[in-house]
């Protein structure tokens, strides 16, 4: 077989093999073929794309490319969810309490953040003490004993998708719908879950910015899931607003504590519940979704997925006294609340922009070496559609450092847009996506 | 400027700006824009295209990339052909002499052949003595005394061609008309010549297989040489049999000299004269193609073309006495007649198979550094559409190796094929292109 070959066939729109397909994965991830050919390969895909079967294929042979986690030690299905990556988006940390306190074992395997969304392992670092580097046979042992581990991401996971990315970020070929699901779906069947539930994210603040365009990076990655033999499904929530009223590492923790208190914001808990039900679904722990959702509200009214979290956090050595005293964290330096300057209603608030403004807090990596500050954040008050008055309180920015808030004072200001005229709130959730298609909400 | 902002408007289809264009070359051939970021864009390019303007300024900007030469020492317009590669096209060694006679300057750098088809200069140099590396001065010298000089192409004629065609060969972007058309073209504007000939070759031994496709190629090389200030003409000529009846060195130039004497073949005859009179056409020497036609046609025959072409050798250090008296040429060990296995008519000579035959006879280069036998080759003695009797003489081949004749032998035979019912001759002219488009003829 000859990559110009293959290169030929997908530049005339065939459908390659599965044969062919393995061969350019396998022979891309071992440097045998250049990296000349393979963009030329995937440039063509971009504009000839890639059918579903191509696409399950590509993303099979990335995961087989490097370590294929072996989960088959931990009793009963597994469940596991992914975001596509939003600002304030810290639904992990109460989903998987949620399920896990239902039965569910949740094998988490979490990157760090990069850019303006926090990784999951920068939230949880923020609780002092707490271990994110846990040798396999205890991670192992952990969710055999209470359903709940999350670990960094220290495996070689689809190690072929690692080196595409990077050539496909230098030869724009990156927007491409089956080639973003086969990169994302990769590390996902890697990790060797049972169950998979997407978090797609759209709007101003996520990758995807048009419902239609989520609808079918979600679709795309479902297919894939199901395909491979994993429960797959997809939620399409908003990302034209921060998710919660919290962005920072710490400030997101005592969020989902609240929420898995019962007593959280109002979209993040539908979010948390909606991600946690599909997953209960998947699993086969509840017969529908409207069972699986009541399980889930009870959780958190009846306080057993708070327990489960507590617990969660005293096992990978987190320090429980701020979990069960909140106020007892340190304070930041400065906080700086900020002021509408005009009335009307909020129009628009830039979730990227609010990322962006907690970047500058120190909140966030620019480059992958950077540290975080778990203490810094930003707090918004005001949310899509609501009514305000010149010099309302908009939001608080938690700082260490006085001229990187004056920085992102303004950039956080930016994110606003007042109307004069009243505008609709947003809805957190726009649609579903399983087996059957998607489903608009 | 970035590349990679370059490649997203190809990819969208987008027409590039001169600029973006002339950025890409001159960082492609600099090594300062990577391969495999230049192998993205060529495959966008195949799939988007490029426009008549994006084209010209793509071939201009590969001229320019190396050394553009000077010709202004020469007097009066000059001009120069070009092939697209032909088995046993020796036109050039007709033609130039033809318009040389008629006063008009040819200052021809050539190239040796690799695969089926000869170059000029290894024709040139199968007669004894023959020298093709002249000193720069030496060689306008020659074309200011007689009209005529033929060097081997020792100049740095577009770079960027060179390399870009390295990359395209490995990553599936070769069969795209513009790219093919501004290579071509790219050598020709650094040539220095007033008006360009083109000899677009169509059928089984040509890269293009069908009317259409020269056609298109055609026209985007004249398109390109009006465009940047050159008089372009292109005559779209058979390759579905052997241009002549001799294919191989000493075996072509021989030929050459038949049509020069204005008693060779027809065919040859004809493609000849017609590239001969668009090049005394396009520099103003004949009113129009029919005056031009006539014009050629005396020169074969009133011996003036021959004469040019004698004293052509004589000043490039060729041993007359060969070109007085061929026979006195050393003669292959081997001559070896094919005789038909059936009778019928001949339906089709694959010309590119009798290429490949005098190659394996050692008439030709598999790889640049391969020596050529200037002695070895084919003579063809029945055209399509001739009758033939089972056991007739289909042609001769001429070796120096038994094994290698035998092996040439089966190669010759396999392009024939022979039929039952007539098949009418094939037309050595199927078109010409000028300014004002495609002609039929």
């Amino acid at each position: 077989m000859r990559m110009y070959d293959v290169i030929t066939a997908k530049k005339r729109g065939a459908e390659l093999t599965d044969e062919e397909i393995a061969f350019v994965v396998r022979g891309f991830t071992k440097g045998e073929i250049p990296d000349y050919q393979m963009s030329a390969l995937l440039m063509a895909i971009c504009l000839k794309g890639l059918s579903t079967r191509e696409t399950s294929t590509l993303t099979m042979e990335m995961a087989k490319s490097g370590d294929m986690l072996d989960l088959s030690a931990i009793h009963g299905k597994k469940a596991d969810k992914h975001s596509t990556g939003g600002v304030g988006d810290k639904t992990t940390l109460i989903v998987a309490p949620i399920v896990a306190s239902l039965g569910v074992p949740v094998a988490k395997m979490s990157g760090r953040g990069l850019g303006h969304t926090g990784g999951t392992i920068d939230k949880l670092e923020s609780i002092p003490g707490f271990q994110t580097t846990i040798p396999a046979e205890v991670f192992i042992k952990n969710v055999n004993e209470m359903k709940l581990a999350v670990a960094g991401q220290s495996a070689n996971l689809a190690p072929a998708d690692k080196k595409m990315y990077a050539l496909r970020d230098v030869t724009a070929t990156v927007d491409n719908i089956s080639l973003i699901a086969s990169s994302i779906m990769s590390k996902k069947l890697a990790s060797g879950a049972d169950v998979i539930v997407l978090d797609v994210k759209t709007g101003s603040g996520a990758f995807m910015k048009t419902f239609d365009d989520s609808a079918a990076l979600a679709k795309a990655m479902v297919d894939i899931g199901n395909h491979c033999g994993r429960k797959t499904y997809a939620v399409i929530t908003d990302m034209n607003q921060v998710l919660g009223r919290y962005v920072g590492n710490w400030l997101e923790v005592r969020e989902a504590m609240e929420v898995l208190s019962g007593n959280g914001d109002e979209e993040l808990t539908l979010v948390s519940v909606t991600l946690a039900s599909y997953m209960l679904l998947g699993c086969g722990v509840a017969k529908n979704l409207a069972e699986a959702s009541k399980m889930a509200r009870k959780a958190l009214t009846d306080g057993s997925a708070f327990d489960k979290f507590r617990e969660f956090v005293v096992r990978q050595g987190g320090d429980v006294s701020v979990i069960d005293n909140p106020e007892s964290m340190p304070k930041t330096k400065i906080t700086m609340p900020v002021y509408a300057p005009a009335g009307g209603f909020v129009g628009e608030i830039n979730a990227e922009e609010v990322g962006m403004a907690s970047l500058l807090l120190g909140g966030g990596r620019e480059k992958k070496e950077d540290a975080v500050d778990p203490l810094v954040g930003i707090r918004v008050d005001k949310k899509v559609g609501d009514s305000v008055k010149a010099g309302e309180q908009l939001g608080v920015l938690y700082a260490n450092d006085a001229t990187k808030a004056e920085t992102a004072k303004e950039r956080f200001l930016g994110a606003f847009r007042i109307t004069d005229a009243p505008v609709p709130p947003v809805a957190p959730i726009y649609g579903y996506v399983d087996e059957s298609g998607v489903h608009k909400v």
